[in-house]
């Protein structure tokens, strides 16, 4: 028996590799910001981010609530750019375009962590309350990066135009949608789902599945807070403003394993650093 | 009826939207270096590239020639990094260790079209005979990158270790392997078939899928040069050393779109720009 399955272990730490994390350094995701939407595959759990984005928070979770997305599909879908879901091509009067947040200003309430890598896009980058964020010092704002996972309001031409439609990133192409779109939250759990979702031809319709019943359909989508105590999902993220998630950056961006024999450049693309979840029992 | 699909149009434009490319800007796959791997989900097309890595293209060959992965399977798979595969846990006397082949020297037979955006990880990056490469002009080495899709070998602790099992990229997380693990060919069609494998548990042994009935089979690999001409799948690869390239690949960098609402930063990652793959019918 050889040992063909451990190439560099390290690189892939989870959460139970965290060195000396203590129970404070980890957060509970609030129910109320927690979404669970229902796929073929299982389910993707996200968390929104209303500091970032109230007014789609808002919007989101109202269009949640209603059953919006109940039996709606995931329409355009693009390999290494973003999956777009909702019911497209409608116009719902109930559902008015709401103003554009793309980016916001400096605040106590969201503590930025240096990522301490440059990045090809951002002035600056790092973590906030468990968000992968880019920052402009020169213009004091800051915006939710197109990480994959990351979970944002498509829009018509026009700023303020976003009013159902949403995508979730699948790659890193979408980083160029940056402060273009409003980026509200982010996939905690279940991208593995995600990434099984049914493909778009970009050469065709722009990605835009022309089959029905090729697209994926979206279950059912439900506030974690609207779901039965002893049935709910219980999250918690770890403080990216904790020591523990400082050390456990730092041993990705340098890695150390006997499986290197070229020692790899130290830098990290803030997208690849991993945010660790844990799922403790209910 | 409102445009909510058309959100940033120009940012995927496919080879449907090439500008002045002439057909002498294609060249065929030759399928001598054409893999067709068959997975549940569809067929992945994955191109070799001997120039890179001779030994490895031709065991790797030898591996598909002798069905070594027919009905073997993706049995560690990492979300947002790797899927590796084949028959791991075993040795197999006839498939003894090769040499890595981690970066090679610079040479007429791989010309190097700069990309013009920097990089994290590589002093210059750049595209050759359509793989998406790095290299250092300090030591005149060059390599292909860990860009999702890349094919390589695994191996075990020691640079010469590979023998049979491989891995596809996932995600720009593996970027890190660089020049440790032999990358040899790129996956140049059914890029959603492999983001459709099923994933493991990255805090449980590795990412390892411990029951082998969750493992993703792969049904069958051949080379395409071993398949009756008339069902052989034919495919194109833009030259990246074109103007057609060039131009694609400036447009993205540089996106404009009635969509856009803030200026991007004019920088690209190069493991986003796609490198046009045509299909045409045989």
């Amino acid at each position: 028996m050889r040992a063909f399955l451990l190439f560099v272990l390290t690189l892939f730490m989870g959460t139970s590799a965290l060195a000396a994390d203590r129970p404070q350094d980890w957060r509970d995701v609030d129910p109320q910001n927690l979404v669970l939407m229902d796929v073929r595959y299982g389910t993707i759990a996200i968390e929104l981010s209303p500091q970032f984005a109230p007014l789609q928070v808002a919007r989101f979770k109202a269009l949640v609530r209603s059953g919006f997305y109940d039996n709606a599909n995931f329409y355009r879908v693009i390999e290494g750019f973003v999956a777009q879901g909702g019911r497209g091509g409608a116009s719902f009067p109930q559902w008015p375009v709401i103003k554009g947040e793309f980016d916001r200003p400096y605040g106590s309430d969201v503590p930025f962590t240096p990522h301490g890598s440059p990045d090809l896009y951002a002035p600056e980058v790092g973590e906030v309350n468990g968000f992968p964020v880019g920052r402009s010092p020169k213009e004091k704002r800051m915006w939710i990066l197109h990480c994959p996972g990351t979970l944002a309001f498509a829009r018509d031409k026009g700023a303020d135009t976003a009013a159902t439609e949403f995508y979730i990133v699948l790659g890193e192409a979408a980083r160029q949608l940056d402060r273009n779109y409003t980026t509200f939250g982010r996939v905690i759990d279940g991208m593995q789902y995600v990434q099984k979702l049914n493909r778009g031809d970009p050469d065709v319709q722009n990605g835009v599945i022309p089959l029905v019943s090729r697209r994926d359909p979206i279950i059912r989508v439900r506030m974690a807070s609207d779901v039965l105590a002893m049935q709910r999902p219980r999250y918690q993220v770890l403080r990216t403003e904790s020591a523990a998630f400082a050390a456990a950056r730092d041993a990705r961006r340098t890695p150390d394993s006997p499986y290197l024999v070229h020692k790899p450049v130290s830098a990290l693309d803030i997208c690849t650093m991993p945010i660790p979840v844990r799922h403790p029992a209910s």
